[in-house]
């Protein structure tokens, strides 16, 4: 968590780290001053010390309300610097990270770079600061960088956070299982009141006016499929596709705080009216394994070992898996689940060693079975979090019962 | 426009464009692929030849539907890469670009880097790629860089998609007018049927679900501003604020295509009831320069020659301006307008040689005067379109009334 940062820096041999753009839609400058409302802003932080944010002169309040030290990077003089180099744009922005580090004591030692950024601009200035200041080397890390691995493990003002969002979701999914059974079924289907087809289309609709009326974003969409589209973990639906009695629906929303903050991860599967005897079948064994996962979640356990538990598990039942077969498209094909924050997929992961269920994470159980030849597919889906007291809590509890009642025709 | 990229690729001596990242919410990706729902994806174009979409295998189907030349990134054979690098993923990467590059006929040259990407990890798979592509020379532009010229000025179909967005914000628009209108004013501020004040905050909210309805987003807020927060043009008011009838409410709504598509940006202010007098001629002076400009508008006029314009008119009538006091807050503040397209803000600029109106840009007109201190401010703002047959064409109308007449009581 936050609190570990210089401690990560320093096992990670980093004096520094500069984080760059906007504080909205992008995680690590999100993280590091709390979801401030900036367009453009600097952070440096020196190992052991607090960060520094610099601001824009417009965006002078929203860095204050950070709590963090904020200096104005108008104070910079950069049309001074873009003079003195003859124009040359790249040069004179190095020039000012020079003085931003010169004044807080950083002029060697190793520095991680972050920020979502344009990829031009950001590697000329980046390189033109390399060689201004050769005496510090500029890294950028490949993949577990230190904020990634700060930010694996949550604290309680986190866990806060992504609760709320877990009681939005549930609610959100409460008005979409009560909108579906306001509706009569007729010939199969569930229709309006003028006898048309309701389609994935109009619930979909329906769940974007929702969210965002309770006031958060669902900046990825949301996966509400049916049948054979239920049994592709990647098809978030056809808009045209009706809504069949019987068939399983895969409804997984991910929605996140506004600004580009935390999330929450959400999966249940549905049949309208009843469920025949192969889809009940499909969720008995996902429901079997999900609980069986649930019920065994401990503190400190390896994530990857639950991958394999849930492997091991499906193949008694008879599924195909990607351990069995590594390019299977039936049966169990992705991962048993993935740390969640202010982004979807973060640490730990379910694959690769060292991957812990260390107090503090946030991470998603997903057992899921597809067979998208049948019509069908299956994934249960809710968001742990582990305590600090090591216990394991569902931040949002909701059924999960496989048939949705229809009772009007 | 897109048909220029060989030519202004050939003015900046560029022999091929690599782009990266998601091709939503990242403007290069966005243009280059029409708004593929790939959430990752690398596109290398040579000079004079299509553009190659490198895909993941489960957006092969997203990635087709782009019509571009496509390629598994799977086929590279990233572990074999991996392993033969000892575990370095960013000469493993490098390595595949390098094939990529290679199998394109792309061994030497300048080569443009594009995408809106980490900033550490871009940092240091670009600086291995140099490293083993010594004779090709990576180039972050800085600023106007080839694509942001491209989409400086937009083809027919460009400029359809934006007509759209136009027409869901004004939409938009009139459902406020609309909902305002059915409230009744009680003691100067408008009450809800319970006689509980009606605040900006539910206006918001109401905003956001009719955005949300029409399937679009609003990624950047809106600014929906009364009385002192109006005469502060980086405001996004207050949700709290009451609406008081006579205070001038600055409304600027900024909505875009879902996934990081088009934009369209427009501004109206509104009395509520009647306009007191000072506000009245506030708005008065807005009105004739608005009208003066969108007036005089002609295909291929600099653009910045409208800014000086729009100072000296101001200038007057008595106002302060940022060209007679570069540090004023009040009075006209900010720039006449700006490019629009699949950025809020791009090419062309008000400010700077070498902007001019040419026959495909589009361009927002928003003069505004804002005097905090005496609680008010105005802007109206519409964008409008310079056709290839160099008429001008307002994207969007609507009425540029500021009295919103309340009639119950």
């Amino acid at each position: 968590m936050k609190s570990d940062i210089d401690s990560l820096m320093q096992a990670a041999n980093l004096d520094a780290i500069l984080v760059s753009g906007s504080a909205q839609h992008n995680p690590t400058m999100f993280y590091l001053t709390g979801g401030a409302h900036m367009t453009h802003g600097e952070l440096i932080k020196k190992r052991g010390e607090e960060a520094v944010l610099y601001y824009s002169p417009m965006e002078r309040d929203e860095a204050a309300r950070t709590g963090l030290p904020t200096r104005n990077l108008m104070d910079y003089n950069y049309q001074e610097l873009l003079k003195e180099s003859d124009g040359n744009a790249a040069q004179a922005t190095a020039k000012r990270y020079k003085q931003m580090l010169s004044e807080l004591g950083i002029e060697s030692g190793r520095m991680a770079v972050y920020g979502k950024v344009e990829a031009g601009p950001s590697y000329t200035v980046l390189t033109a600061l390399q060689q201004l200041m050769p005496e510090i080397e500029i890294v950028g890390e490949m993949g577990r960088s230190v904020l990634l691995q700060a930010m694996e493990t949550k604290d309680a003002s986190e866990a806060e956070r992504m609760r709320r969002m877990g009681q939005i979701t549930v609610e959100v999914v409460d008005r979409v299982a009560s909108f579906l059974q306001e509706h009569k079924a007729k010939d199969g289907i569930l229709v309006k009141a003028d006898d048309q087809p309701l389609t994935i289309g109009d619930i979909k609709k329906k769940i974007s006016a929702w969210v965002a009326g309770l006031g958060v974003e669902n900046p990825h969409g949301v996966i509400f499929a049916i049948g054979h589209d239920a049994g592709v973990p990647h098809s978030t639906g056809n808009p045209e596709d009706l809504l069949q009695l019987g068939k399983t629906i895969v409804f997984d929303i991910f929605l996140q705080e506004p600004g580009g903050g935390y999330h929450y991860d959400f999966t249940r599967t549905w049949c309208l009216g009843h469920a025949p005897e192969a889809e009940q079948k499909l969720y008995d064994d996902v429901k079997f394994v999900f609980d069986d996962i649930m019920g065994g979640l401990e503190a400190n356990a390896p994530f990857p070992l639950l991958q394999k538990r849930t492997c091991d598990l499906f193949e008694e039942q008879g599924h195909p898996t990607i351990q069995s077969d590594p390019r299977t498209q039936e049966g169990y094909v992705h991962s048993i689940g993935h740390g969640l924050g202010l982004n979807v997929h973060e640490q730990p992961s379910a694959r690769g060693k060292g991957n812990l269920l260390k107090p503090g994470v946030v991470v998603t159980i997903e057992p899921g079975l597809y067979y998208p030849e049948k019509g069908m597919g299956v994934r249960i889906e809710d968001t742990v979090y582990v305590r600090e007291d090591g216990e394991i809590e569902v931040l949002a509890e909701y059924p999960h019962d496989l048939v949705l009642p229809i009772s009007k025709t």
